[in-house]
């Protein structure tokens, strides 16, 4: 799971915290937040890590769960008559919340909706968010800390206020915990998926594994082809960092893709199957009002979100409200219950600049505000989606507007693109953007691949689209002063200045492409320890004569003799002008 | 030159100024700024379009020039004892001014200098500064209008008032004149020039041609191996572009590569050969004084820029001062002669986020904003460099105190790198910090391809880094709501939406690779006129929906039912809130 010989993963702590250690060879090592997890047989999945940390509350239970369907694979597992490559490891008996009388453990579970295969619990919250409200320091919180490496109590308070979420579904013992939020690292989410054109569940797998090697933070599963369930089966039971999901894309399979046949029975039901995977944030289109429809007729590229689109569909064929908002208290009990996050979905987010922060975006924001709430009511962790394409001068009140509204929740955006012009190098565009709105605050960026607009990314395009954004997030680091954020760049920097080639390579995003490269210009293992480079040569170089400057002025004592220089270089040394 | 079927290059008005047009499938047309030049037969170079509008101003007068030496051509030439492939098209004779007191027309030349092989002429400007500063409009100024699409005194007065340089060399007529300043379009320099291992002169002239037709606005040739002098005659003769250069870089390789030897006389030479030749700006670490040297021994990595160290290195082995600042106002006074523009060097630009905005930095740009004041003082156009590597909360900083302290000069920046920690990906790294201070008012950004900092650009690279800067440019362009620039944007949003795939890749800034991409994942023909795409697929397409919700509220009248329904949307269609 590490990309470079000079790394190792180490694990700190009781918690046995992981970071990626960089061994340098002047003897110095750099260690940094991993997100690559231990490691896994796809077969088996990874150990669960967290069932103990959520046993030892005693206040969720296992029981028999919803039964798979063939429907919940698709309309080719429904021909077939049997779903593919079924999840062949440990199956667990899923858990959720007791209800709040309960005193918890054991086989007691809570009645609310058992008879449609799963859900609600009488009201109890099993969320980070309630275990901070109380007071309540969790595994979590102090495995989420160690990583950001802050105080446990900065995550706590965070937390109950709202300003961060830890998306652990309890379903999900398999993950490490992380935090997202405005005061920590900026994260970054890769989708990953199947597509009509199936690929193996191993595949899948690998894209995962690929995704996070080089830095996700997250990754979102938006299969919408066959095999949803199983797919995801094995995705979430291999997954070290947080799964997301659009529920609503499945459930569109579910009713043969037609979207006015879509239902609430059968998105709650999706919910509940997704919920006892593991899916640790689900996105919600909830603020697609049936009154802010007819606000995007005029737009230059219309409703670009595909969930946004569904649910547009679905209430002008039905000319009713939108179920996902007046089932909204619904859905937060059934969160509450599994420790599921609110994504919620901003389904009218422009999809060109002449679209940005128009009345269509920002009246749904305003409904977002309000489940925010809504969701807090019921201790949900939420966070709250944002665009898409902005031009650069309208990034920073995209962010000012959601966080004053929805009072700090974290933001999450896609991108956004700061033009529409260069289709193939959209991960660049949106990287502009996304490096500027993270700047301002945003907390967590859906990254963009070269593939966006244009066709589905493969392998390549996965990594592509993760290291740009990782450089984007870590600029937008280094420009919030986040502590000790800069100490990588300054690291690298050095390592460069002394010509420790093999060290710049190591500390690199991405070493192997650091290292092709310079190899393609100066290929000999020796160029790697000569004090020069391709761009000046051997015989003249802007770095030594650097190092004969510090030699002269830094060192020894010189300090002081570098500042009388200073002071006197001014008329010592200068000619008279001339003419 | 054009890069795709639906492009031709279209010639308006007297002066025949190009512009690139897409033909769209609907039959509408889009017109586009244009760099690529009409083309050219390298062996022959472009016609002299210029040369005409020179003549008639009568103020230039052809002389003998100086004298090609073998030295002018590198060490290789020396041994061989002749210069590699030598231009072999026209020769014109050079042009300068004459002097004040003359007449102008025919073979009068002035004084000054002559001895040295050429150089000042008592005095006389032949800059679009000067004409611009007695009121006179030039073709030149009409042409970067025509091209900006702008009226023509808003030229003249940015040229001027010093806040625009049009940089036209009168010995490069073959150059098709633009603008470079805040109040116009963001323009991008790409770097070529051959290193020690040498390339042909067809190929470089092959690089010239590939930067400018991906949409260079200025190339600079920082050629450092053999045959500087007859690759840069066969670069300009065949250049419809401005062509910069680092003087610094050919006098180091005349004194054999050791920067103490170099002396005012050797290096004023240098200037001369390129002056003669028809370089239309240099860049000159005038600024790189004795006294700020030492303030750089406590960076993280020193002096980065290659000029700014040789002369750091000349400084600190005499002990005096800098010649370019001492000998400044002869400068000035070359360059009056040729309409040659200072670039004025930032030798002491941070190599790393650590060294941004330091005293080293600032106090250097104190100095070119004094050098910028002497140069207008002698009607000499000026831009002024900038970083470099800046953490995106100081890059604003850096254009607000350059444009105060500059008086507006413009502002000329590499990137800046908003990390360091990505070699390989430096082009994104610097295409962030490009598209943010290009923003806030810098005129003209440098390139920066994936081989910053690890090798020696290809010709890949070469088109990877102008891309990334054309859309880093054009962001800048569309947040400065410069007029008509997010047109380009709506055109192809409007085609994306409508699924003219082929108007799409038509309007993209690299129609080759976007076209590409779509075909890896859906590469029949009739995929091209699908009303779908494979993101979503032919069964559900949420650009589909938005046609229906537009068709339903925008269309024949419709706009009032629509604000109608926004209206009694609220109270007529919202179901009570689910429990």
């Amino acid at each position: 799971m590490t990309v470079h010989p000079a790394h190792t993963r180490i694990e700190v702590g009781d918690l046995r915290v992981p970071f990626t250690r960089v061994a340098l060879t002047n003897g110095e090592t750099f260690d940094r937040y991993c997100t690559s997890g231990p490691g896994s047989e796809p077969e088996t999945g990874l150990p669960p890590r967290r069932a103990e940390w959520i046993a030892a509350r005693a206040d969720t239970a296992p029981y028999d769960g919803r039964e798979t369907q063939l429907v919940d694979n698709g309309r080719s597992a429904l021909r077939r008559g049997e779903a593919r490559d079924e999840w062949r490891g440990e199956r667990r008996r899923p858990l959720r919340a007791v209800s709040t009388g309960s005193t918890g453990g054991g086989g007691s579970t809570s009645g609310g909706g058992s008879t449609s295969g799963g859900g609600a619990t009488g009201g109890r919250a099993v969320t980070q968010m309630a275990y901070a409200r109380a007071g309540i320091v969790t595994e979590e919180m102090r495995y989420a800390a160690a990583r950001e490496q802050c105080d446990v109590e900065l995550v706590r308070s965070e937390v109950a206020a709202g300003r961060a979420i830890i998306p652990v579904n309890v379903n999900h013992p398999e993950s490490e915990p992380m935090i997202i939020g405005r005061r920590f690292l900026v994260k970054i989410n890769a989708n990953i998926g199947n597509s009509a054109v199936t690929s193996s569940i191993a595949e899948e797998v690998d894209k995962l594994t690929h995704a996070i090697t080089w830095g996700a933070d997250t990754v979102m599963d938006l299969s919408t082809g066959d095999d949803i369930h199983t797919t995801r089966e094995w995705i979430i039971r291999n997954s070290p960092v947080p799964i997301g999901t659009v529920p609503i894309y499945q459930a569109l399979e579910k009713v043969n893709g037609e979207a006015d046949k879509l239902t609430w029975e059968v998105f709650r039901d999706t919910v509940v199957e997704q919920c006892e995977q593991g899916v640790d944030y689900m996105t919600i289109h909830a603020g697609v009002l049936l009154r802010y429809v007819p606000l995007t007729a005029r737009r230059v590229t219309g409703i670009v979100s595909r969930g946004g689109s569904i649910m547009a569909g679905w209430c002008l064929a039905h000319h009713q409200e939108n179920f996902l908002y007046t089932h909204f208290d619904e859905l937060c009990e059934l969160f509450a219950a599994y420790d599921v996050a609110f994504s919620l979905g901003d389904g009218l987010r422009p999809g060109c600049t002449a679209d940005a922060n128009d009345e269509a975006q920002l009246s749904e924001l305003r409904t977002l505000a309000e489940l925010t709430e809504r969701a807090w009511a019921h201790d949900v962790q939420v966070m709250v989606e944002g665009p898409g394409h902005v031009p650069l001068d309208l990034v920073e009140e995209n962010v000012r507007l959601q966080q004053e509204w929805c009072h700090g929740a974290p933001f999450y955006t896609l991108g956004p693109l700061a033009t529409d012009v260069a289709p193939g190098y959209d991960h660049i565009t949106s990287a502009i953007g996304a490096a500027t709105i993270a700047m301002h605050g945003t907390a967590m960026l859906c990254y963009v691949t070269p593939k966006e607009h244009l066709g589905l990314p493969n392998r390549d395009d996965v990594k592509t689209g993760v290291i740009t954004y990782k450089l984007a997030a870590h600029a937008a680091d280094v420009a919030k002063g986040h502590p000790g954020a800069r100490d990588w760049d300054d690291a690298l920097s050095k390592a460069r200045f002394e010509f420790r080639w093999h060290d710049q390579f190591a500390l690199s995003l991405d070493p192997v492409t650091a290292e092709e490269f310079h190899d393609e210009t100066l290929p000999a293992e020796n160029a790697k320890t000569a004090h020069f480079c391709s761009m000046c040569g051997p015989k003249f170089c802007s770095m030594r004569i650097s190092q004969d400057v510090r030699e002269r002025f830094a060192e020894d004592g010189m300090a002081q003799k570098s500042a009388e220089f200073v002071e006197l270089g001014g008329t010592v040394y200068v000619e008279p002008e001339a003419s």
